[in-house]
Formats: structure tokens, C-alpha cells, sequence
């Protein structure tokens, strides 16, 4: 559970899609660009997403749940076509154009890019931890995770988003509604009828930002979870 | 959405195993035996399923979002191996008992079998709808549709109940606690973390039935769904 809770962003900054600057007529706008791309993750990416996994439960204040190792995720995800199963977009920045980098490129999915023109520079404590190993210069900023759903009453499948996380210091840039529109993009051109996911009743920003996105807030449903020894005692019931 | 709401069911029916009956030397236990099966639905259900899924839709006064054709569920539904995307469990019930129908086993799931002793015999209005055509005096009762989702905590897949239905004459006898116990078990034999299904905030009787099962009406969280125009527009806007 828990997609997390992007604060709403501020006016979109500025933005366009990548060789298309719009400003100056080299390839790299005025300011401080901060060229931002979503693609399909792979196992090579499991570090990352292990750790943003346990950042999001941080956030959540929830570190004690998040008890998933990198052999957990490598056992459970990238077992199935992408969009068919559980997928992850993994979200990814540079203070430079992106390599024109062929291997994210599939027949399922062409990456997102965009640069957003920042007032300042972003200094990223982590970048280390996140750096990807095979583009030098290029940070794991955040991901999503979503499965398909489905709606008896539409006779057609969806989306649910199980998690959203950009990393504290890519807030508030406009990254989690890319990230986010990237998955409503795909549900759209695959002909399905919804998006879904789960907020804190309590998180006003994070509401207010769904709604400015398009999403209503069903106020009467209450999510129901058998977990643990309670559903362990099904098995042994058998 | 919509895991509807079967009442609590009462002190359960003495139940047990079809060729295991609790009384008499021959086959048939005394009193009014309910025999019902829990098997994996094929193609060949569908115009059960869509009759079911409309039944659902006015149990919720919700008929009027319920516009799914028998067509567009033959064409959304069936596509990948059972437990690995949209399964349907469907309940079918009979004065006899089954015959040993070896089609509906399969390695992916072996039907599992209850005698329900009532004190009086089941009159079913709408028996000649639900007969199944292949058997002739069984007739399908309700069903339950699931899927599976994903914990990035636990690092584990589990599965989301969409749809949990019996129809009306059949209720209070114990046959929706068997379908959700079925998903539950078989999460369980999956090594599966979780079952999450959504229940009405209002249904207090559907809430008690659920946590006598042994799960957490989770408090905070809140559905957010995108859907319909406000969807479409991401398709629009690129």
C-alpha cells in the first residue's frame, strides 16, 4: 500500500520535451536545467529501488513494515511483460542532456523526457547512493509502482498505484505528477477505464494535488487487509 | 471496486466434505443438503458472470456505472494462466451431489467441495438463469473475482478482491465466507503477503463479517481514482 504523498507542486516550471529547448538555440536552456526522464526499470535497477522503498517508509513512518531485501523484489518483480503484472517507472535526472540511450528504448515503452528549468541548482545529499552505475551523471530521483486492476462495472482493466516516491530534495518540481501522468498516459493509451491508489485521509496537500490531477477522493471505502498469522491460519485451517 | 457485502453469517451449518457425510451410512446427509463447489470459471461462464456482476451493481445501487457487456468480459478476461492476473472463483450449488467432474480440476487449482446442512430447502427464483448448462441441476450461486497486487513493504505479491457476490436466496448460510476463505488459502499455499479487498464505510454488518475473517479495516487511507474525461485528457494532452 501507500502511495505516497508529493506535496502539491508549485506553477509548473517551465518545460520541454528534450532538443526542443525554449530558450537559446544550443541544446541546453538558460538557468539551471534539470533534464528529467521516466523509463520502464529493469533488475538492474533493484538497488535503487530497494532503497527508495525503504525512504518512502520512512516518510511514511512506517520503517518498521518495510522489511523487503533487494532478493525479495529480485524474486517477485520482472517476472512478467511490463503493464501486465507489477511494473515500475524509475525516474531518473541529470543536470545534462540524456544519452540517446537505445537499451531503454522497447516496443512497450519510449521514455518520457523533459527538462525543468530550475531558479537553482539542486544540491542532492545522496547522489552517491543514487547515482547510476551506467550513465555517470544521471541520479535515480524516484519511481512508481503499479499492477493492473480491474472494474466489473467497465467490464475493463486499470491501474492501481501501489507507490509514488520522489526523493526530499526533488520535491515540489512538478516530478511526482510526471510520474503519476506517465501511468494515467499509459492506463489512457491502453484503453482502460481507471487509475487508482490510496492517500492518507489526513494529507491535505497530497489530496488537494490528486484532485488538481483529475482523481476523486471516494469518501465511504475502507480497505480491508488479512495479513500475517490471521491469514497464515487459512493455510493451516487446510 | 465494490467487494459487496454479504451479512455475517450465522452459527455455521455443520459442514463436511463431499463422501465424508456427518450422518446416515449412504451418501446423502439427512436434512436439507446444500452441496456447493467452489471451482476456477472458464469462457463458457461468462453470461453467468455478467448476470452476477449486474446483481452486484443493484445490491450497491450502483447499476446505473454497471455497463459491462458479456463481450467486453470475454475480451478482458481468461488471458493468462489462473492466480497470475483477473481469476474468477465461481460458486455453484446443487441438491445432488457433483458428479466428479475431472474438468474442472486442474493443476492450478483442485474445485473444493462443502455440504451445507439447512433446516429448510433453498427456493431459487432465478434458477432457470443460473442453471449451468453443463450439469443439469447445478446451479451458480455467486462468485468472486481477484487479482493479484503488490507489496513493496514485504516485498511480496498478494491479491485484491474486486468482486465477492452471493446471490440473494443463498445468503446467510456461510458460502461467501467459503469464497473469501478460498482466496485466502490459496494466497496462503502462494506464500502470498496479503488479501486487500475495499469495503462501505456504512456497512457495518459486511465490517463485522470481515473481522470475525480476521482482517483490519484499515482507518486512514482513502481511495483516489482518475477515470472517465479526466483520464482520457492525459491521452489528449500528448
Amino acid at each position: 500500500m501507500a502511495a505516497a504523498a508529493p506535496p502539491p507542486p508549485p506553477t509548473p516550471a517551465p518545460s520541454a520535451p528534450t532538443g526542443l529547448p525554449d530558450s537559446g538555440s544550443d541544446s541546453t536552456p538558460a538557468g539551471h536545467p534539470l533534464f528529467s526522464r521516466i523509463r520502464l526499470a529493469t533488475p538492474l535497477d533493484i538497488p535503487y529501488i530497494q532503497k527508495l522503498i525503504h525512504q518512502l517508509a520512512i516518510f511514511e513512518k512506517l520503517a518498521h513494515l518495510s522489511i523487503a531485501t533487494e532478493s525479495d523484489l529480485a524474486s517477485t518483480l520482472f517476472k512478467s511483460q511490463p503493464f501486465q503484472s507489477f511494473t515500475i517507472f524509475l525516474l531518473e535526472v541529470s543536470s545534462r542532456p540524456f544519452e540517446n540511450d537505445s537499451a531503454f528504448h522497447s516496443q512497450n515503452f519510449t521514455p518520457i523526457e523533459r527538462i525543468i528549468n530550475l531558479d537553482h541548482s539542486v544540491t542532492d545529499p545522496e547522489a552517491e547512493a543514487f547515482v547510476n552505475g551506467i550513465n555517470g551523471d544521471v541520479v535515480v530521483a524516484g519511481f512508481v509502482l503499479f499492477f493492473p486492476n480491474y472494474s466489473t462495472f467497465l467490464g475493463k482493466p486499470g491501474f492501481y498505484v501501489e507507490d509514488l516516491f520522489v526523493r526530499e530534495c526533488y520535491r515540489r518540481k512538478g516530478l511526482g505528477k510526471m510520474l503519476l501522468s506517465a501511468v494515467a498516459l499509459q492506463a489512457a493509451r491502453m484503453g482502460y477505464g481507471r487509475v487508482e491508489w490510496a492517500v492518507l485521509d489526513w494529507n491535505d496537500n497530497a489530496i488537494k494535488f490528486y484532485e488538481e490531477m483529475g482523481a476523486n477522493v471516494l469518501p465511504e471505502w475502507r480497505i480491508c487487509r488479512l495479513t500475517g498469522p490471521a491469514l497464515e491460519a487459512y493455510r493451516d485451517a487446510n
